[in-house]
């Protein structure tokens, strides 16, 4: 097959140049190869998914599944939301958390010891954690009022990790436990060893903690219980991946000393402009007919996301969960199979044209490149490097002229542009990509807000910790003896499970806590496997 | 299409087993769903590859098209090199690297003003980073000797926060500056700009400054002519991405004070079984036929690499470059268009199950996974969370989970599980990936060690800069006068670049240097640009 080369012209740029002066926002898709029937066309359906939208934000039930109303449009502008009672919720959560940083960074609340809190700890996974992570580290600055960390995950050694590089600073640490159920089971974990760690230096955790968390969840009775600093709310009308702009993120952000409300205003002007029904007027709508374009409103296409920008290197996490998780559905709101999805990967330019653009230019076209080109290049005045060149003019080079190679290749981009990296234009971004979300959703018909496969890998896990206490228990109430795999299976009725219960003996024995040894066998799956019996 | 669901049993899962007791390593391939009839086929031409790798091993041209030898085995293994020259330059070399590095860590080489060296600042991109950064975050303890900093990038701003971070510790920091070719542009940059760092405080760089490239380059002559501290080689058989275990990654690591003995030892001894001509017990050749069974030897697979172990976060990003750049090529060895690649992406679980697992079991099935499983949980003794589990078996119940899930689903995986993360281990995972990386690139019949399209985009982008200049230039010499983009176009006689010329303007007027000022336009394509007039 002859690659097709992408025809782009200064007319077919201009003709398709989204352009904000107020926003700073650009967004050129002149270098995605759709043609102008193809926009024309999609007026028609586009009408549809307009007056869905509306509904969703007045309140329509958005995603049936679970019976819930999709509201992260009202966080910013609580004025939308469908009663006078959500709209105070939003409105008074936002004033508490004003009011509980300002008492913070006043130091009218402080550590039990009276240590004024100088740092954050961030505990929580996936959209909980994802949006506060990026942004945090998007706007950190040398003027920055507190120091965030983060534990991300249940992994008991990277959380040894994080303890170690806050040190003898834990007793100034602010803990913040973010978990939109309360049951999440590593940011559980998360949470117990932290506890551990304050109370090893004889601090109280609850002392030290905050809860984000739905009302009457576990979480909520337990910090309500123990006293914790404050408990802030999360609202079933908010998914995980669009809970940035509540308290999930606003808590922290506005701690670390960001300013919040043009990280909201931000996200509302976007939200503006992404209600407008003319397509050429409308970037969400742009955006989300781009994906669709490229997919043919099926699954399988890629999104190499590559912001030429250190700062927002992290935003691609963010996006992969939001889009991936929201877009990858196998079935569509009729209940047919659609197997809808599209991946989304990568990390920072022009770093990144120094590992995989060789691919993107002479591998499979199966994929289309967004391009974020952020214009100004740092606070300071710059030297030349050479040829009375800058560093930032080199860097804004290597994007354009990886842009034209994907060009001359016949593959696709689309390019981003934003004056600079502050809140209000993350607020920007953020709201731009939620909406070609739930817009592309629209065009393809399927659930956005919504993740029903995801309780599939939790449920397995529960039996995995299950089969390992069977294991642990069975081998402790027969000390000394030594058993194979298959004998352990058959004793335990599990002799469907052998490969697990193998894979589970191994861990135990190479951690100690539970006791289990190993003799080795040959071939190695035939080890047995003991606890130590009475010492005769 | 109903989903096929992957037998798995013990009887399958023992058959296919790797398991080494020395290298402390597992390769599970039971859960892809081949035959036993694929493996048997697979027989005839893999008796080719392994005597093509013999051939490489033996120093044939193994990368015809650049007419170099491909020697990285030879790092670990210097006896294996074609010539006495090679292997004593290698084994020279490691000596100097210790020799040097005793003489940092005695303090018998310091910065100029007298200070020990505490803090490595690593300059580079790609290749020249991506393995050096991937290791020392995965083996960073707090026994480490010096505390590394990373410039991966030539964003300005980026290198700003870099330095901001080191602050006043500059002065007893060792600046190593790592390029091949010794002409890589965005680490030229980082170079300026660190050197103006040092000397804004008084400070010569060369005498805080280290080399590695190759002989000859630019970069080495530069380094000579200035004497800086010292210089270490690379050498043209060597590619980027698999230099790790040159200098690029022994001299910094060392530094930091991991022991690169026991790393190249893993390497030299996975590369040992990596020959072994009986596929089953060869872990390098599995993990390639699996690529291939998935593939169908053809590209457009994506790999999504799950590592559950934070330390192991960015092995991803050092697979994307070692296995994108190496496998994505249009052309195969005879020249016939192909456009192979395998798209590698992912994170580190069990967070990523909070973010794009719900694609992986119900979006389009285009993908297996790799989970990378590390046995050890951690230093300390666990406590147990809940259910007498610790933190430790709630993260591995997770792997399970997930890959039962998968498996569930019909979608594929295969698992690499180490005893713990260690040097050793480290170095027996790069060379595994590298041997697999070679053995598929020689089934597929391309050439795994060039990279021919990324001078495409170098090339583009000097244009852009060449074409900014014009630009300045024109304005310049014609103080006030305002042009909108087809008159400057016109004007410098680059009609056909008009788009490049407007964005290449905004950055112009965005960043101050050149003193560029824009008079906006409606629409903003429209607007006009000029300098400042001389004051009348």
């Amino acid at each position: 097959m002859e690659e097709l080369v992408i025809i782009t012209s200064w007319a077919r740029f201009k003709e398709y140049l989204y352009y904000d002066q107020e926003m700073e926002l650009l967004l050129d898709i002149s270098r995605m190869d759709f043609s102008t029937e193809f926009l024309m066309e999609m007026n028609e359906p586009m009408r549809d998914v307009y007056h869905q939208i509306q509904l969703m934000e007045k309140g329509a039930v958005a995603n049936p599944d679970e019976g819930r109303m999709v509201g992260h449009y009202w966080l910013r502008n609580p004025d939308l939301a469908p009663s006078a009672e959500i709209a105070q919720d939003i409105k008074g959560t936002l004033r508490e958390i004003l009011g509980f940083v300002e008492q913070i960074h006043e130091g009218r609340i402080q550590g039990e010891n009276g240590e004024p809190f100088r740092n954050l700890l961030l505990v929580g996974v996936g959209g909980s954690i994802l949006g506060p992570r990026f942004v945090a580290d998007a706007l950190a600055s040398p003027r920055d009022k507190m120091k965030a960390f983060f534990i991300d995950n249940g992994d008991p050694d990277g959380i040894d990790r994080v303890l170690g590089q806050i040190g003898e600073e834990l007793k100034a640490t602010l803990c913040i436990i973010i978990s939109k159920s309360g049951g999440t089971v590593e940011t559980r974990n998360g949470m117990l060893e932290v506890r551990k760690a304050y109370e090893d230096i004889g601090l109280s955790f609850p002392g030290h903690a905050v809860a984000i968390t739905q009302r009457g969840s576990r979480l909520d009775k337990l910090s309500q219980r123990e006293g914790w600093l404050r408990t802030f709310p999360m609202w079933d009308w908010v998914g995980g991946r669009t809970s940035l702009l509540s308290a999930v993120g606003l808590l922290s952000l506005a701690l670390q000393g960001i300013d919040i409300g043009e990280l909201l205003q931000g996200a509302r002007d976007c939200d503006q402009r992404t209600r407008r029904p003319d397509i050429l007027a409308n970037p969400g709508a742009l955006l989300a007919l781009m994906w669709y374009y490229s997919t043919q409103g099926q699954g399988g296409k890629q999104m190499v996301v590559l912001p030429y920008k250190d700062r927002l290197e992290l935003f691609t996490k963010y996006l992969q969960q939001l889009i991936m998780e929201s877009l990858g559905k196998e079935k569509n709101l009729k209940g047919e199979t659609v197997h809808q999805g599209m991946t989304v990967y990568g990390n920072k330019g022009s770093s990144d044209q120094h590992s995989y653009l060789q691919q993107l230019l002479e591998g499979p076209d199966n994929f289309f490149v967004t391009f974020i080109e952020v214009l100004k290049d740092r606070q300071a005045f710059s030297a030349y490097m050479e040829d009375n060149s800058t560093s930032g003019e080199y860097l804004q080079a290597f994007l354009l002229g990886t842009r034209e190679a994907l060009t001359q290749k016949g593959r696709e981009s689309l390019t981003i542009t934003v004056k600079e990296v502050n809140a209000y234009t993350i607020g920007v971004l953020i709201a731009l990509f939620e909406r070609a979300v739930s817009i592309y959703a629209l065009l393809v018909g399927i659930n956005a807000y919504h993740q029903p496969a995801v309780e599939m890998g939790k449920k397995a896990a529960g039996q995995a910790i299950q089969l390992k206490n069977n294991i642990v228990q069975f081998l402790k109430s027969h000390p000394g003896k030594k058993f194979s795999v298959p004998e352990l299976a058959l004793a335990i009725q599990e002799e469907e499970h052998q490969e697990m219960l193998f894979k589970l003996l191994l861990h135990l024995t190479i951690n100690t806590e539970h006791g289990v040894n190993m003799e080795p066998g040959h071939p190695w799956s035939e080890s047995r496997f003991f606890v130590d019996g009475p010492i005769s």
